[in-house]
């Protein structure tokens, strides 16, 4: 690196939605983004295979290559920025850009989520940043604040609506009544879900972001594989005739808690209190709640995708870097201090819930459930009976559970199945308070 | 100021509700604070008049000093917190310490909303920091993100709920149906009020934080005297029962927006729609709504307010400072670059409005109405008549505008109240779309 450079060279890998989003800010903001670096950020290379895509930009051919390893040579780009996306092969290319001195801006939620460790450290080790903003929320900052405004608090809890495709499907079923797959199919034909929507739906993409989120907030590395996830696929229209009844709103949520000295991470559909902010954010935007011992519950609102939000992001992390370079501020990326807690597992879990399923209208068979339920220690705090279906001669009810263990409760289910009396369990939904 | 000091030295001035939180987590959170700045911070001195405090907190009697002259001579320490409040003596001994090459961080929204600036280029000059998070929306982080996360985008609006008094003091009016004096001795008692509450009510502590964010927002010096502000102490129960017929709900909000090349910056009760997230914000929490060419709106929501989240905000400044002093990073604050906008003068504002008043029931009485609002350029969009009381034969009429400029409406309540057939006019309030 030459530190009397005349301006500040910047590398792109990918340009899709969100990369075309920030070469609009490079191009379109370069006197913003000067004023705020102290020198010009120059694009110097754009890694992407799909060359054609240079003529609606408006950028020279050469800008463009295909071929990793004239981008990695590049001498004059000093931070690179990752849009590639997915695991491979964003995750190999950023960690050779570190190891030749380059400085890394990302918002690959999924190769921060599997590998941000071990990132963090190739970074330090070779002196060089990494920031990763737009990883989580787009552009709602909810990555720094952990590291600079809320680093005095020991934090208790984040709860989050990270993921704005679900978060869309589940406003249209509560609104309009509608069935998860007509929902889907509306989200897909406004181009709020993926064609494959799996990533979404399944509650992964979801539990990459927690991931993130609960490693710097509780300084313990969480893998993915700590964090329990389900989708919203299996929730139907009952669920939120119900939970309307109640007083509650279906969101899935992103949950890190800690509790007795243990974080447990979860992302799953909940019912939660129709009063509490959070069941008040609809359509596709994000929300990420959290609560610290000082501050108390702070929440952080906004579009957490598409591609101005997000550059918002990448480039705020950009000038970041870029103004460090400047005033020759050598900034290394923080890492969390590694096992603060332990990860409480999923059947260790406590929470309330509510159980909707069909059963035989005779009598008795309420009084096995319970039995059932009570051999589980588990207690209930109230029960909806409602329609009966005469022509099966089944009625459907609802029941809502005091705190129980997560174990208890599936073991619970799988023992209530077996009742004859017992015709469907449709649904099991945690509620969070 | 020594570089190889084993410990960063810290000063407090003013130790009343947020001081002796600040205090509680020096002493309670060393090991944290230590670790964030990389070498233990050490409260060196409190400058506080009632020494009898000490006791209370546990603290050594040779630790206080009613003397500022020894609190400024002390070469230990480097950074001060300043918790003084008030413009006097604060914006003296903030001026002082910065010239004895102290740091400083304040929670000061009077002294950094009338001479920030000042401060500011003072710090600049004598290169020291100077930090003020905590003097908007308490442990909210209003202030960074402006000059961190959102610095590449060019900032539309500013709507914020920033004087918790005033919205503990709405949502009563709301809930309860209240009327105001009712329910500022309620918060009062609770102690959500001051005794003399006339700073938070009358607007002018909204009007203070409005200034601050909006010079950081627009890069635009916003002086104090440039923002228009009106207190809560007109609004009536009938307001708020009016409110609700017509889908909205009344807030304080302090408003900055960009309107061709000028800024409005104003304090005021306003219509807000009932469906804004900002309507749902009730009690003593804050939020801040901010809207960005690129990131579109966030909404930054907490407690605005109290020891624990004011001092989480202060002692974030402060390892943020001292972090830089043990990394040798010299860093000065951010000098809001000037006159970008020319403020737009109150009676230049276009708004939505809502007229209520008395008016004798006759007929014709309408149409006199109707014409003074037409000579004045005001087309009305709604007319709600409701209550007619028989024994002084007259109506409460509601009228709602259309967008009109102020000047205009303000001559219209004049034209109107010289109608003899206008008994009264209870109140004028904007609507914000």
């Amino acid at each position: 690196m030459v530190a009397a450079r005349e301006n500040i060279g910047v590398g792109l890998m990918g340009l899709g939605v969100i990369g075309s989003g920030v070469v609009s800010v490079l191009t379109g903001k370069s006197d913003k983004l000067a004023l705020e670096s102290n020198r010009p950020l120059i694009l110097k290379k754009i890694l992407e295979k799909d060359v054609s895509k240079h003529g609606s930009m408006g950028l020279s051919k050469g800008i463009f290559t295909a071929d990793f390893e004239e981008f990695l040579n590049n001498p004059e780009i000093e931070i690179v920025i990752e849009l590639i996306g997915g695991e491979s092969p964003a995750f190999d290319f950023i960690k050779r850009c570190i190891k030749a001195g380059k400085h890394v801006v990302t918002a690959n939620k999924e190769v921060i989520a599997k590998h941000g460790y071990e990132i963090l450290q190739l970074a330090r080790d070779n002196h060089v940043d990494v920031r990763y903003e737009a990883s989580v929320g787009g552009g709602i900052p909810v990555i720094s604040p952990f590291i600079d405004a809320l680093m005095v608090n020991d934090i208790k809890a984040i709860l989050g609506i990270v993921n704005g495709t679900t978060n869309y499907i589940l406003t249209s079923m509560a609104q309009e009544g509608l069935d998860f797959d007509i929902a889907l199919e509306q989200a897909q034909k406004l181009g709020y879900a993926e064609a494959n929507p799996e990533n979404d739906i399944g509650g992964a993409d979801a539990a990459y972001k927690l991931a993130i989120l609960a490693t710097l907030a509780f300084s313990t590395e969480v893998k993915i594989e700590d964090v329990y996830y389900e989708g919203i696929s299996k929730l139907e229209a009952n669920d939120f005739r119900y939970s309307k009844e109640l007083g509650y709103a279906i969101k899935l949520l992103a949950i890190a808690k800690q509790t007795d000295g243990f974080i447990e991470v979860r992302v799953h559909p909940v019912f939660i209190s129709e009063d509490a902010l959070l069941a008040k954010v609809d359509g596709v935007f994000n929300a990420i709640e959290i609560e610290g011992d000082l501050v108390g519950k702070l929440i952080f609102y906004g579009r957490g995708a598409g591609a101005a939000p997000t550059s918002s992001a990448v480039m705020a992390d950009v000038v970041n870097i870029a103004s460090n370079i400047c005033h020759e501020i050598k900034s290394i990326p923080k890492l969390p201090s590694g096992e603060t807690y332990k990860i409480k597992r999923m059947p260790e879990v406590k929470t309330r819930g509510y159980i909707r399923m069909r059963i035989l209208d005779q009598s008795g068979v309420l009084a096995q459930i319970s039995k059932v339920l009570g051999d589980n220690d588990i207690s209930i705090a109230s029960v909806i009976q409602k329609e009966t279906d005469l022509s099966s001669n089944t009625a459907e009810i609802v029941i809502m559970t005091h705190p129980s263990k997560e174990d208890a409760i599936q073991k619970a289910l799988t023992d209530m199945r077996r009742l004859a009396a017992v015709k469907e369990i449709n649904n099991y939904i945690r509620v969070e308070d």
